[in-house]
């Protein structure tokens, strides 16, 4: 039996991806529908809510096109934390201000769409709840471009990244044919993925009638070797005038070390000692153009493929909602530290539903691709790898269009609290 | 009075775009319709023909779908060339060679796809017609993502470019308020335009309802300085948590150097001897991050801003394939040396057309953004540059989506004379 139902309240957490809002709009969207009487969406995640800041969603979803803009607004709409809640009995006066301010907003359920560290907010507030015999529920839902979260078959934010930069490939693919050079000409790309070479694999998808795809594919699971690499690409360059190689900006050599921080790029994100991982492609292109004497060219895919929600997957998009959804529902009736997963049901014809799994068996493992998905050379990517990511990046969401541009879902006011 | 119709033969030159394939099928199309028997095209524009590389269209475009595909597909899809003709009494022998093969072809029509120097080709193969007496007609047709061709309203490939790439500002701009940095964060991102502004100041487009546009656009048609755009930027900081700066890649500082050249990263492409230019927004990241002690991220739009054919302008790509057409349909009716501009006949609602000019008028004088339509203090645009923008980048050529990715024209065996 429920009580009388009052509000919920979501929060979103990590890295933004194009799929990130759908989640958002899906826990709105059920949270009505299952009766709920407001929607609260923290500012900046937990880390944001502490500090007080948060909205009514109602406010800025009116009507079902809003839902549809917001299925479409790329990066975090509440804005984003990466912030990680001290363990209880480090903090125990944090975690009683966060159950009063949820008290007093009269929050049945909370919703946290985010990565590993978003289902550690989930597992100790559920503890929490528990040990004050709270009936808050808290529910988790998965998201990360990086799809390097465990137990679930894939992450929602996965298969559009992978679609923009699959077309992306295929766009610098063909044009890399354009222009002829003398000794021929290769192209480094560079894409996101620290430890996990997800979404370097899927450039893969850029192979099909119409298109080579690239000619290499470096991912982190496999130790990276310079001297190798620029054998392989002498090689590559015999066959073809025009080559182009898929890099994650993860890959490290046999001392450990990121191939990126060999390069002079790394250090100028870096304003607070963190070395952000960029520099990579632009290392490798300055390798082969010295030795291999060709012309070369770094592309970093850099903000634009989590943020590309232009060329968004229906999949992808779809199953954010739904777990979106599934997570409300799972919170409404009486689910608490646990997370939505998808669990595929075919590969062909993809079919996948989501579960309720509980949240205190993620324990922060990173999923990274299978050695067995990588080919012995650590070259390139397998066939089962390609059957597993073909069906995430199937379907278009269209944008709707407004002056010749995307239109996203923007209240005035909304920045006015981040 | 014609002549019985015989063969046309059409070739690419200059940097690649995401329409000069639709100028292609644009030719294509109307040679066909016309009457003539062959179409051929050259392999890397005027340089592969001369060594002998050519291909028949017609084993490539086999149906009315493929004239859509290859209106969809990025770059050249005959290769093109950089290559500038020598003077006629420079090599006299080149050009009997040339009109020799194109005699063996029966050829009656020449059209050439291009920026300045394709113009140049043009004026030179006519007027060596002239002199010869050869029938043989020589039209131009222009392009590329610069827009910097002079005579012609725009050129061909500028609004799809200009269309991506306000798109990707846009979505950046919405990544940027994702998370929440101490001293704000500050995003730079690089546009193509080593002398003119017209790409970097389309980014001014993705201000609208929904998003507040960059912050600040700097152009190369004003002298960039350092300490000025950094006190701007910190002003910027001041009033938001997020700014994002566009800057064209050949800004130039009072010494007449390019900002790129005070960068590391220059150096990498440079096989040849030839700068190329990039690297300005990486180094500018880096001063932003030491002098104002804020996140900093650099984004290079790169190659993508020139292939991304999955974001093309209806409006450009339809215009690009009528200048093709107009380039066949004057060559048909006997213009010789005469290049095809874009004539607007008004901006709102927006109409143009095509005209035929005399290439020797184009003098290689390259077209750069009137001072006037720059801000006083140089760090935007003004409202008549988005008038004359805006209807470029209007309405959308949806990609023929085939497996989750666009299908681009192709046939196999295409690259081997490449």
């Amino acid at each position: 039996m429920q009580n009388k139902k009052r509000n919920v309240i979501v929060g979103q957490s990590g890295g933004p991806t194009a799929a990130i809002n759908s989640s958002l709009a899906g826990v709105y969207k059920t949270a009505i529908d299952r009766g709920y009487k407001k929607v609260y969406g923290m500012i900046h995640g937990i880390q944001g809510f502490i500090e007080g800041r948060y909205i009514d969603l109602a406010e800025h979803i009116e009507s079902s096109l809003d839902i549809e803009l917001l299925k479409r607004t790329p990066a975090a709409y509440l804005g984003s934390c990466r912030y990680k809640l001290p363990e209880i009995h480090e903090d125990k006066a944090l975690y009683e201000k966060i159950f009063e301010m949820l008290d007093k907003l009269q929050i049945d359920c909370f919703i946290y769409i985010g990565g590993n560290d978003s289902m550690d907010t989930i597992k100790k507030l559920s503890d929490y709840a528990i040990i004050t015999g709270s009936k808050i529920r808290f529910v988790g839902c998965p998201k990360t471009i990086d799809n390097d979260l465990a137990l679930t078959d894939h992450t929602p934010g996965f298969g559009s990244a992978a679609k923009f930069i699959a077309t992306s490939v295929k766009e610098v693919i063909r044009d890399g044919w354009s222009l002829e050079t003398k000794n021929g000409q290769v192209v480094i790309i560079e894409v996101m993925g620290r430890n996990a070479g997800w979404l370097t694999g899927a450039t893969v998808l850029a192979k099909g009638e119409d298109c080579d795809g690239p000619d290499a594919i470096y991912l982190p699971e496999v130790t990276f070797d310079v001297e190798k690499f620029v054998k392989h690409t002498k090689d590559l360059l015999k066959k073809k005038a025009s080559v182009v190689i898929a890099i994650s900006e993860g890959i490290k050599g046999k001392d450990g070390r990121y191939i990126s921080e060999l390069s002079d790029v790394t250090d100028y994100v870096d304003a607070f000692g963190h070395k952000q991982l960029t520099g990579a492609a632009v290392y490798l292109a300055k390798v082969v153009a010295e030795r291999l004497e060709c012309k070369t060219r770094a592309v970093e895919l850099s903000t634009l493929q989590r943020a590309a929600s232009h060329m968004a997957s229906l999949v992808d998009i779809t199953e954010a909602y739904e777990v979106g959804g599934a997570a409300m529902k799972a919170a409404d009736e009486g689910d608490s530290g646990k997370m939505i997963v998808i669990v595929r049901l075919s590969d062909d014809p993809y079919q996948a539903g989501t579960e309720v799994k509980d949240v205190h068996r993620i324990a922060n493992d990173e999923r990274r691709v299978p050695r067995e998905w990588i080919s012995k050379d650590g070259t390139y990517v397998t066939d089962e790898f390609v059957t597993y990511v073909e069906p995430l990046i199937q379907g278009e969401v269209g944008p709707i269009m407004v002056d010749g541009l995307p239109r996203h879902l923007y209240r005035p006011g909304l920045h006015d609290l981040f």
